[in-house]
């Protein structure tokens, strides 16, 4: 099995108000290093998973409609409980919409949130087939 | 399939007191950073693997009974080889042991020693329910 | 000249609102990691440049004020600019005006943004004594 | 399962002479950190998964055929398309030719090419026997 | 005084063709991350060093120039002993020549060319004022 | 000012027998990343600070008599408060006493002991000429 990883980063606002998030219940922010790796069994004709560039290009493209924003006001994600968890799914669905995940076998999107703390999201396309 | 990572980590000495080891059968010591990964396959109401901050305690718990000693008269360890592997596998089955693994499909610790060199274990919830 | 140098991270939102900062003019937030180095011409009797723990006490109260908070709202610098340079320097007054600095040289205030960028703010103690 | 990962690197030349590739169609050059995990079921008598020693010693000298060249003209992979994809396999089946990878259930080389980009090669030897 | 720093990296090939420089008189290349630090002892208007999109445009467009290109035959050094050091330099007289340096203290390039070796050039205005 | 920095590290155990050093009276250890900044005017007539091959060789060679050791009981530290401080100045003062700072401006070694702290020690040739 073969591996492509890329990563990028947002900057966003956002609260998770529900008790058990204590003091991530006020409007705080976050800067999420959002990594993101391609799985496929064989290499294309190029020798590689998938052209990287594309990948690179599809990742920031879906970041963008996150970057600088207050994710409690954003109409993509408004109303949900916006926990890294939460993102990373968010991210990978919005990927695997896009034609980068042809031919691919899983992708997983981790998010890094502090120097302590990271969350993923693996989606195995294959077990979906 | 969702995961949550968190870190800490702790200093120790020990020796491991075998020819194959060369040097490091002499007192020596490390710097243990240690990266728990839980995961399961779908959040909770709370739109979470675990709660980190519970997940956090339950880490730094474990490694408070081990930090700053010298596991080679350590009660819990002495008498074993306890090389990276070997504490890697320690600190899972004590977590293992605690409600922090309730629902989940599985948990990985990897333990870094040097920039080039770590050691993890991973045990599988599902496969042994 | 010695140094000593500790870390700790905060999560905040802000705004940064005049025109050149583009789409920062929007509510949006940050991880900041944040790196204090202490620095003294000679150790002390213990062989320190300052008391580790009493260091990172200070740090950790210091950013106690800030985490989880949103700055455009913060008794302590709302009306200000908040970049990350500003903070460096909020953050080196406030360790400032603590006894962690008796005997120092300098102290250097380092908050990590993204991993594409970070800010400073050094305080010279000799040159203004 | 456990794991027992170490890292090297290398510094080489290539181009890659197609098209797709965009500007690195030129020649350029990286640096390659090479991350090798290594996966066992059971540990051996010494408690580890490989003799860290030996592993460290057969990644260095496989890199070494490789270190400070240019692979356009290396004569074990000169008219191949080098990219990251590629050179990992590569090393991956030079470790698995030799006695390191006795009794392991999986291996995966990981080359990191820039803060943004890395690719991953893993066989699974349980699956092949 | 404040600091702001920002990052990039290029990945270029080269020969270092002097003895003393071993097998790295072979054609071979490097992963150059630039970091790039901008000094100043007040900030401006705007609660910054630099205008941090321009100093990263700035970088990027110097960076450019010796983008996925062998330096032996770069017009711009061909000729010179591409170390470390000397491009470090290089890269700072490029920024030097641009209005990003107006009003700073000193500016510092760092290259990071493997997880054990980097080199900096650092030039001071004030003194050269 | 021309810098260059290279890496090695060390596993030790020792212990901090006095009360202020808490928890870290009793024997434990710690994996030391040591980086040195070697830094000079000019460049030497091959553009370089300094050899990057001979400092590295003169690095490990210090922290050989070091690895693998009970500070405690180490015939080169045994009787002082081997602080992290201290063991900065201890490997600078070993690397001062060889041909490597010849012609250097100035020389700092820093430690690296866990994610969150870290220390260093600088010398100023030109200061003591």
């Amino acid at each position: 099995m073969y591996s492509v990883g890329v990563s990028d980063h947002m900057m966003v606002a956002h609260s998770l108000p529900r008790e058990s998030f204590g003091p991530a219940q006020n409007m705080h922010g976050a800067t999420y290093v959002v990594e993101v790796s391609f799985q496929r069994r064989e290499l294309d004709e190029d020798n590689v998973v998938v052209d990287i560039g594309r990948a690179t290009e599809e990742l920031s493209a879906t970041l963008d409609k996150l970057r600088y924003s207050n994710l409690d006001e954003h109409p993509d994600v408004a109303g949900q409980l916006t926990t890294t968890e939460f993102l990373a799914r968010h991210i990978a669905d919005r990927l695997a919409a896009t034609d980068v995940v042809k031919d691919l076998a899983a992708m997983e999107v981790t998010l890094r949130e502090t120097p302590n703390a990271w969350a993923s999201y693996r989606v195995d396309f294959e077990a979906s087939r």
